[in-house]
């Protein structure tokens, strides 16, 4: 009898990086998480984190993660630069630059920092929602990236051919969503859940128009342990927006693990042409 | 008759750069704006974005800013280094880092835009609050930074010295605040008073504990000329926590105008020590 490795995950494929130098990776788009313009914005902020995650010097956990999409990322390879900027006792900045023939597409920092036990307290709850099971998958073919994703919304979808009229919606969305198919939860691949929200611009006004996220922060609540003990299951994301004008809208976003936990803050601006 | 020049403002002094080299800029720190330990982190991070601004191949406006407060500021000379990454047809993106003696004590990336008219539309209103002029001016002496601001609390006063019950406060502040003396609000003056709320976690224990931000990020929802409609006028600033976890705690906070107009979303991680 003979057993196989299971396959990796295409997620995992997607943020691989080879080590080239001290601070220098290399990697290479993948086909799975297409996006309009360039891959899915999610996966490369994840691909920046992890670089830090596989560098030798780095200490401790993801705390907050700022990527910035400074043009597009070409299909093929590209190089990542992780520099540790300042190394204190427990803590640890990071410079992230992603370059495309020698040109910079994204550009990013990172603290890492480890943590001790000390008062905690969570004070945004879960938002009511009905089980994620109980809710039919949003079956999305457009582009590659919807496809290892899945979207199980409770309100707050941008369904623009059921032609819903300009201005009934607000910029809210609240869904269910994971890897597809599952996948275990962490650092990586929780950086990239949270940029799955549509530009709220959609949203709002129910038709597309050309737009994409200028720069992404995320701050993460958990450690690695926390993030196991979600395992594969679906979390909750809430997006809103705060004000939109003159082709930059704001996004403020939350994810919360199935029992409750408030795993990830997340701010972004994004474009959107007119 | 003589006429003196008007003394310029002591934030004006205290973000002064001098240009060095193409990128390079020198200043020094202002003994007007001393925190606990080194600058009051506003003000650190209006002379990184200063240092954009008066940047002679700028373009547009600031959109995001994102500055991580690597280690402490010594009181004296510093340089920073402000290099364009990428610049596209009316985007631009920027690298920022603050060194003292070669060693980098901030870094920072900012994302400048020229905006066109489109559709737009603020979500988030003011919250109802009592005219500035109405309420009490709340005077603190504890650090010199706190007397160039004018504070004027609607709810979430941090005042431990009343004995405040620990666990009776939220993490919400509501606030009315400008320079003081009153300034012209800009850019740079607006991306300091996204800073002024004191550590969320101070008000949600009603206690003192070492804290400071580690890493924040602002986005601009105004252009220059709705900035200078504000005049020297108090701004509402509104604070609150969504997560509070083993030595980090974020923060969701948003400032309006006067008459109602959201001009800033800001977010930041906080260290706390215990």
């Amino acid at each position: 009898m003979t057993t196989t490795l299971p396959a990796s995950h295409a997620f995992d494929r997607a943020i691989a990086l080879q080590p080239l130098t001290a601070n220098l990776f290399s990697g290479a788009t993948s086909d799975d998480y297409q996006n309009m313009v360039g891959p899915f914005g999610g996966v490369t902020a994840a691909t920046l984190l992890n670089a830090v995650l596989q560098h030798p010097e780095r200490i401790g956990e993801p705390v907050s993660l700022t990527i910035n999409f400074a043009g597009p990322v070409q299909p093929g390879a590209f190089e990542i630069e992780a520099t540790p900027l300042r190394t204190n006792r427990s803590t640890q900045h990071w410079l992230l630059l992603q370059r495309q023939g020698g040109e910079v597409v994204t550009s990013g920092t990172a603290f890492f920092a480890t943590r001790r036990e000390t008062w905690s307290e969570q004070q945004e709850s879960m938002p009511a929602a009905p089980a994620a099971d109980s809710l039919p998958q949003q079956i999305r073919q457009e582009r590659s990236w919807f496809q290892h994703y899945d979207f199980r919304y409770v309100t707050g979808l941008f369904h623009p051919k059921e032609q819903i009229k300009e201005g009934r919606e607000g910029t809210e969305s609240l869904l269910w969503t994971r890897d597809n198919p599952p996948r275990p939860l962490d650092f990586a691949s929780l950086t990239a859940l949270g940029d799955v929200f549509a530009p709220r611009i959609f949203h709002r006004r129910q038709r597309f128009t050309p737009a994409g996220t200028v720069s992404l922060t995320h701050y993460f609540h958990a450690d690695a342990a926390q993030l196991a003990a979600s395992g594969d299951r679906p979390l909750l994301g809430q997006a809103r927006a705060t004000r939109m004008h003159n082709n930059y809208s704001d996004q403020v976003a939350h994810l919360w693990s199935e029992d409750g936990v408030l795993l990830l803050t997340s701010t972004q601006v994004a474009y959107y042409k007119e």
